[in-house]
């Protein structure tokens, strides 16, 4: 039977990866004894593999396909194919930046700033390059953990992963400039990528991560308005998607049913109120193909 | 830009509102370094402040709003409004009652007994008044916590939050009589709710926590029937809400799509069986503005 | 007034017969000070009893009904009614086998082997009786617990239960045969469903048991189709029940809103995307009752 | 080599055993994976058995000796040697005792008041036996746990271990009778015992054992004292041991080094100093043999 | 029989508290279900108090003595014996400073720019006359916990308990005067101290309990020394204590055991080395009472 | 003043490393928000470092000193002193072994099968040369962790730090050859080293970790002996330091005082008995400087 070698990211990613695939319909199971994750689709294997060494083992075929951040694909160099973007809006899978951070207090202010000083960072390659980019030398250390505490002892600057800032805030770095933004991403190989069932399979997964990412945020709302009032009711929803009208017993009436941004609703409900939209229901949604 | 201040009740009920703020469209972040909460909505300014202490900074304009016990407005005399209450069904938000309660075999049957006793309580003013109205004196101590414990070895009698009675029936304690009943309160003082933007703001959020309160109890419900049944399987409805009877494709069944409280559905649910309904589905739901 | 007194089974099955009851819509609250669990409705007493002791008990009228294994009704040989079976999918209520498992490289390759060799398990009688029909005789050791890692040095075999074998695996164990499959059931002793009123609330009860399992594997889509590809999508929808087409404003197009199993949605939902459906949604149940 | 195949109680006995070993001398290291404990001493064998199976396995010659409690030798009525009481004095390993206890205000008051009833317990034979001895017959049910919440609804007394009573007590169950004392013991079989290396063996874990049980509530005190005024302070010391007095540079003095339990220090150090001694100092000890 | 009741400290201070004790010859069983701890002496009955309310209770006659901080004793105002400082020098029960702090950055620079200001405590009492002492007049306001992140939304200044600073400093607080020092102490009311039985039981447990404490800090030292050295060895010796020096068999030598505190052992054992002493034997002490 | 600016290894060296300066005399606060740990001595400052890192800060200055393995000495080719071994006789600082290992299965038996393999491994220059060393060439691959797992899906070989072989062999991988034996060591750069404060500071520390490290594995035994038995008493001891004999009041007896491997206690204790020492007692021991 064919079957799709898939990387799963462990570490950090892990844990909101599992849990994407549950919301997406496929149960990943990891036992403490075994790096060989049971799932529950006979068409897939997967292989625990941490985040920077994914890129590589796709690239030469130990896995057809893998789960990694953008950041390292471009850090190992590896020649993959990235079929898709993966921004998990809530929590984890989001965006992340690559910053050059310095203490608060020093005397670095951009990039030029650099030459010469001491720079400890997990991404030796892409950091070596901008310093290239920015026509300055400097000596780029690699950093095997704890890179922000590294400054002003042990390092100059530091580039360093940030999703919110606070954990470089806390120990009062100041960021200088951003190096590179990066997101998780669906990668395969060539060969892979050029077989028809393959291909299939990984557009499949990929649509059904898709969906359950979409209906992360989102919610459905279901109304009941008056003929006459639908078109005011109609106006405030926004145009996400158009909404479906339903005939109701009474023909005076017609129930609205939509979905929106979770986080639209606190300002739309008020509003809907105000247009007589009754009997005004939110409800949960776990996956959405538009 | 206009901002409302906004005090979160920290320690017993703070989980709980915060969750509550989650079902109603608001995250609030908690950090265990900081107690300014991150809320992600530009015009609410949060602060973690103990439920004892809300009603005195609502009232000095420390804060404009916050959420409280209606027992700790009372205790600290402070002069606020109380918008709404808060009443979530399920665990935490719900009604308490502060008893006074002594030991399995005290004399103290009545608050007339009280004359002359020990009494340990975290609300020594509204106590006090008690017994005032009683017509009886003793010594009301202020207790820093566990106040459960303290009788007999340390006093006749206690005034003490109850939400179950369980506790107290554990320390083998005897209720006496009801001193205050209490639910959590939208409070937000007078200059404050004076302001057309910060009242409509309160509104809306208030509006929007009591959208999630009424869901956290109740469960949507959809089923089909021929239009000859219809008149019997809405009889066993409740009334909480006219049902939305939807037209269906084939003109002799109707869909009927219903909001009611998840307890009843235990009853109704063989009843609908019975009366010919199909296809039953149960639902959970988000908000209901009815 | 009448009341039902129900076995809830204490120890691994415990959590997740609490959780499907919640699903079902009552609420079980076990305090770690008492075995006596409280149960918001006034017409059940619940006690917590060990699975391999229910069977009994409920035969003896101590208790009217229980929750226990099909594998402990047996083993006791308690004259008992089953009601129902309750194969709840997703991780506990499912179906175990007890097994005859034996160290990888033991010379036990079938039951015959066993003649004259040391089997330890829980289940002695049921052992014995397995024993007598393949003819052989043996020592058959009640084992307290632990019993899989008995071999070799205590034991020569075992007869042990497993969900998924992954265990015994672990213990480098392997399986010869089957000895029994059981599921959870619902027991009712010979009185009690004579009495009309308890077995017809025993009958309500385990209604709304099997409609919580129903809802745990399954979910509700609904998508938009304009009535000319209407054929084709219901086509590619699973037979579990016909879908409801509801009519909406707009003539040319209806709303399809079906059930389906959850674990197929991957496979159908591309496949309803190619055939031109719109808006497709998937959303979570609580309880089914087709 | 020879060797001593040692059973370990597994469960409630487990960790206060790997830790008397390791006061004694030998580390025992047990692994979640593996219930075959590694011991840091060639000539022994551990393995990790049930204190209810143990003497069974003991007897049977699959283990040499063992450590359990004599309880459970005398249930299972196993032909095997006590070498040895091991009562720890701190907190495990101490007596215990079997009770018959009710709830508190049953009927029943003595042991013949059982005729006719329903006694649930863990030691079947035991129970039988002592009902036997009272002229009385019952039911006695085996019990797979949790026996003290049996009362009233499933049985009418229970016999279960006790320590203290306090669990008893929180179940507010009164005790009868005492069935059985119990401690633990050092068993051992006919044939392991005839050998002279593994009763040598056997002989040498014990001592290092009773030395480490020994030392666990004793303590070292050494003090200076005057040669006028050493008989007075000698005679405060209890006559455990006599002390050792060693004779000082300066000699008027002498230094008094002796071994006395720790729970009398509190009471003769106030009269030690009363006596002249001075720089009375206390150390720990890891084993004794006197 | 005669019986001293004594208050421990509930909360911060407990943990220690029953340390302490188990050190100085007690053991204290707290039992999560009961605040009447059991300790291991008949003629003490022990009672869990918080710290704030100790002083009051002791005072009024509930207990006859009890461990609390001097701070409570002053907030109180309560007349009570303060037998002894317990300063326990390792961690716990060490000196504290209530201090008045700030914001880093507020213009608050000593107590007299105070005035007008609002300031949050635990201690609204010892602040306001330390207020009054500075002729200063301010809004003090009782603080239900967390004071340290009050300012400066909720307060100018505060008026905190620190053992090292470090919270406050994490919190970017600024210190601006001590106002209070404060160290555990043990009291008495004033009829239980002038009972014979009762004040010679407190300066035995007393006596106990500053054993303890000093041999936390201490350890016993023995070397071997010629005679001909003995002089230097004992010359590099701090003068805590006069060491035991023992004559040996061989008697060119003798052996020198002391007591010195455990800090200063870095410091002189490379001393005692190049003095020539041999066999150099650090080992710990359980208590000291020179 | 003078500081000795000293690297502690962050990480699974971390808590083993802390406990030993406890142990030696010097107190390490390492906060969580914090990386520079407090330690109680004003001549030494800490820095948390990756024991990879550590070789190289120390090499270029950014640190004076600092414990790390002998291992990531070698693998960073930095040129510092080892100033001494700090093999830690009971659980974490004791010698490791990096080893070439396979899969239980594989064809590799020795290291020159390992031409054109790929091998996973953290010390990619140290197996580079070891390759060299046994004439083959392969693909070595920098493994960023888990790298037992790695093998056969993503590697032939790794190379791995293993301490006993137990998580290699639950890996059921294969041991091939020893690559390097390691120990942590106490390294220093050559220019602190030439300071003579810096240097004897250096040794002070070592000289105390040394005895705490040896006091670990080792106990205190005293006995009491008539001087007719001393000589066949004392050839009983291990020859590890000439026991000190002390005279006692009673001129027949001595005291015999010594130190031994707390793990021939268990051998030698049974021979002493038999040998009429008396007053047997083993006390533990904080550190020895023999």
């Amino acid at each position: 039977m064919n079957r799709l070698k898939l990387g799963i990211p462990k570490g950090s990613l892990q844990e909101a990866t599992v849990e994407l695939f549950s919301h997406a319909g496929w149960k990943i199971a990891i036992s403490s004894r075994n790096y060989v994750p049971a799932i529950d689709d006979p068409e897939i294997e997967c292989l625990l593999v941490r985040a920077q060494e994914m890129a590589r083992y796709v690239e030469t075929g130990a896995l057809d396909a893998g789960i990694t951040g953008h950041d390292w694909v471009i850090e190992t160099g590896a020649d993959v194919e990235e079929l898709a973007e993966l921004v998990y809006a809530k929590q984890r899978l989001s965006r992340v930046r690559w910053v050059l951070a310095v203490q608060e207090d020093s005397a670095i202010r951009e990039p030029r700033d650099l030459q010469g000083k001491v720079i400890a960072t997990e991404i030796v390659r892409i950091t070596g390059e901008y310093l290239k980019r920015h026509g300055v030398t400097g000596r780029v250390d690699f950093s095997w953990g704890a890179t922000e505490v590294k400054v002003p002892q042990l390092a100059d600057a530091i580039v360093e992963v940030t999703e919110t800032g606070s954990s470089l805030r806390a120990n009062r770095l100041r960021i200088v400039d951003t190096v590179l933004e990066s997101a998780t991403v669906f990668i395969m190989n060539h060969a892979a990528a050029a077989e028809e069932w393959k291909r299939e399979k990984a557009d499949s997964v990929i649509l059904m991560l898709q969906g359950a990412i979409a209906a992360a945020s989102k919610v459905g709302l279901i109304l009941n308005v008056r003929r006459e009032d639908l078109d005011r009711v109609v106006g405030i929803l926004p145009a996400l998607k158009k909404p479906t009208i339903s005939m109701l017993s009474d023909p005076e009436w017609v129930a609205v049913n939509t979905i929106v941004e979770e986080s639209v609703v606190r300002q739309i409900l008020p509003r809907l109120k105000a247009a007589n939209a009754q009997g005004i229901v939110e409800y949960p949604l776990n996956k959405i193909v538009l």
